[in-house]
């Protein structure tokens, strides 16, 4: 009764009231009106989401699964891809590339950088035969922002599709899909979407599609032709995850009640308030210069163990946040603030880190860092999306 | 407000509120303790379910996705499999199997009949590469049950795995997996188990489990080996689907609590219903002798259009039942009495079909066809599972 469990992670997220009562919704058939009704509702507001004339078709797997999707149905045994490798998702493209037989070309980038689209475009040039190039927008075991919009532009110059992980992107900063360029955009249900992990959403461009329609699907399950066939008549390929989408079309209504501007906002200014008070607490920003709005990496003071922290801000303060994956296990700390999440659980994650760093042997360099992450936060509320960082957030 | 939506098709099904309640929980984290602990309860009671000494995976996807991770996770492109083909799910099989790569040599059974185990070891004498058999428990496009225990009788005596489908079987008819010889046995969340779909079940035999490791898996998304691995620290290999398995820890409570035996003698008596009031009204029932326990498929009067009936039971009744798929489309009506129904449901199913019959221009042979299957209930709620079929049941 002493503290309430609140989730600080980069997904799954905590769900709205109104997401969880649409879950608790009883059953409806996949093959009948009511729920080709639901089906046409979200279609359509997807494609304002994704920024895309369409269509976005869901499926009933884990972001993974739609990454497999992308992998399987665009390209060949054989086929060189670039990947961008800058954590443990861009690993995850290369193993997914490996396991369909493909040759992946591998742009390194170390964990915490950004990719710079210069490298992307010199390995093209010097690898003509690369059909695609798989990236991360936002990489969620580093909190790394990529410059997708201006990998898109080396992309579109060739003949090379751009396949996009928005998992931790996607209603959380802008990526319209048509405008950048992003001939494969996809993304999970349990971060910006506010809802369960178990559905994916995955759009493809026309000249993707072209190649999904003329390439034979390499696993039976992620057949894309075949699940935009069915879409266009409101129904899904398989059983459809009913509940999930029922609760998308719920979330969906509130993402775009506020219009997604507004949604970027405030992610933009948990972002900020994020970022000023780990700053203040005198911590080093894990991503320094090219960070993601929905989830922000804090480095933890030398000889601190993280792994002890996450536990002590778990059990004393009820607030639950990520470690470190892989090669960053003990040394940072992720909060995740996307999803259903506000300025007064970015206060409570910021001190319960604050305390649990202390409770863990280390010291915090100012006792001010919540009231200057607040007036972070209120700065940045008011800053168009998009604006230049204020030297304040960023630390190197 | 006339009619409640009472939703008869077989998957998926109604939802309990316990379950519903359940599945609108606020979300957790699933690499952190308390859904581990969720996952430890659920796998404990799920071997129980399957029979098995286990493990049983959790997938995040459909049931098609758990008859995709068989295929491509037991076989290597080259392989011949014996596919069992009496239905349109029969046919998947054949689908995914071609998909992979894999040589089909299939045993075709008429539409609404079983296939002959005989017939199955006939084939497999004549093809000693045949490396495994696939087929379904219960074909839910026919409503036929397949002698899956005899069968496995005879992959026992050979090196060839049994993959069965219980979609439509698990927690409706008895098929303990480890007793019959079952080497793959998988399902779907929205039939027997009263939940949502997005959520697929496997487990496997011990030499089916070697088949595995052996083989390098066909798609990334389905690395059964890798789930096995991760599911002894009670987690999934990727982002669990959450908030069905929290859903399936409720569910999982519901059937144990009334013990597996009396969950079949109602699946058992619900079917006897079906058959007795249907044969009743004049009609014949298109799984004559080797019935599932979950759905009964009865062959409309000639002349009458079964899109119509259908129709016309859900938007003058409220019923919502399924139609015949493919071959069998506007021919038959395909009763679903699976998950969360009972005698009352099935009552009202029953009156629905009939009177949708003569609003279409059709006719049944007797008025008493509600009484009828009524006595049919109250005689086998007491008969044993598995007992000889009273005769009145059956109509060829």
């Amino acid at each position: 009764m002493l503290n309430k469990l609140r989730l600080l992670t980069p997904g799954p997220t905590p769900l709205p009231e109104r997401v969880r009562l649409a879950l608790a919704r009883d059953m409806i058939h996949h093959r009948k009106s009511d729920f080709m009704a639901v089906m046409a509702r979200v279609q359509k507001r997807l494609c304002e989401l994704f920024g895309t004339k369409g269509p976005v078709l869901p499926l009933a797997c884990s972001g993974t699964g739609a990454m497999t999707a992308a992998v399987y149905s665009l390209f060949r045994p054989g086929d060189a891809v670039l990947v961008v490798e800058g954590g443990k998702f861009g690993e995850r493209w290369t193993e997914i590339a490996r396991m369909r037989g493909l040759e992946p070309v591998i742009v390194s980038v170390p964990w915490g950088s950004a990719v710079d689209p210069a490298a992307v475009a010199k390995t093209l040039d010097e690898n003509p035969g690369i059909r695609g190039v798989l990236m991360q927008i936002s990489e969620t075991s580093t909190g790394v922002l990529h410059p997708v919009r201006d990998v898109a532009a080396v992309t579109r110059a060739r003949d090379v599709l751009l396949v996009a992980d928005g998992i931790s992107a996607v209603g959380l900063s802008p990526c319209p899909m048509d405008e950048w360029g992003i001939d494969c955009l996809l993304t999970g249900s349990q971060k910006g979407l506010m809802l369960p992990p178990g559905l994916a959403l995955i759009a493809l461009s026309d000249r993707a599609w072209e190649r999904a329609e003329a390439e034979k699907p390499g696993c039976f399950y992620f057949d894309l032709p075949a699940e935009r066939k069915k879409l266009a008549g409101n129904q899904t390929h398989f059983t459809s995850p009913v509940n999930l989408i029922v609760g998308l079309d719920e979330s969906l209504d509130m993402l775009l009640e506020d219009g997604l501007d507004t949604i970027y906002k405030k992610q933009w200014a948990l972002t900020a308030m994020t970022r000023a008070g780990a700053a203040a607490m005198g911590f080093d920003l894990f991503a320094p210069d090219h960070f993601a709005w929905g989830i922000t990496s804090i480095v933890l003071p030398f000889g601190v163990d993280g792994q002890k922290v996450l536990a002590s801000a778990q059990e004393k303060y009820g607030v639950c946040m990520a470690g470190g994956q892989d090669r960053l296990k003990g040394r940072i700390v992720r909060i995740g603030h996307m999803g259903w999440v506000d300025w007064a659980d970015v206060l409570a994650g910021l001190h319960a880190l604050a305390r649990s760093v202390i409770d863990c042997g280390g010291f915090t360099a100012s006792q001010d860092y919540l009231e200057i992450a607040m007036s972070a936060y209120r700065a940045a509320i008011d800053v168009p999306p998009g604006a230049p960082v204020p030297a304040v957030f960023v630390r190197s």
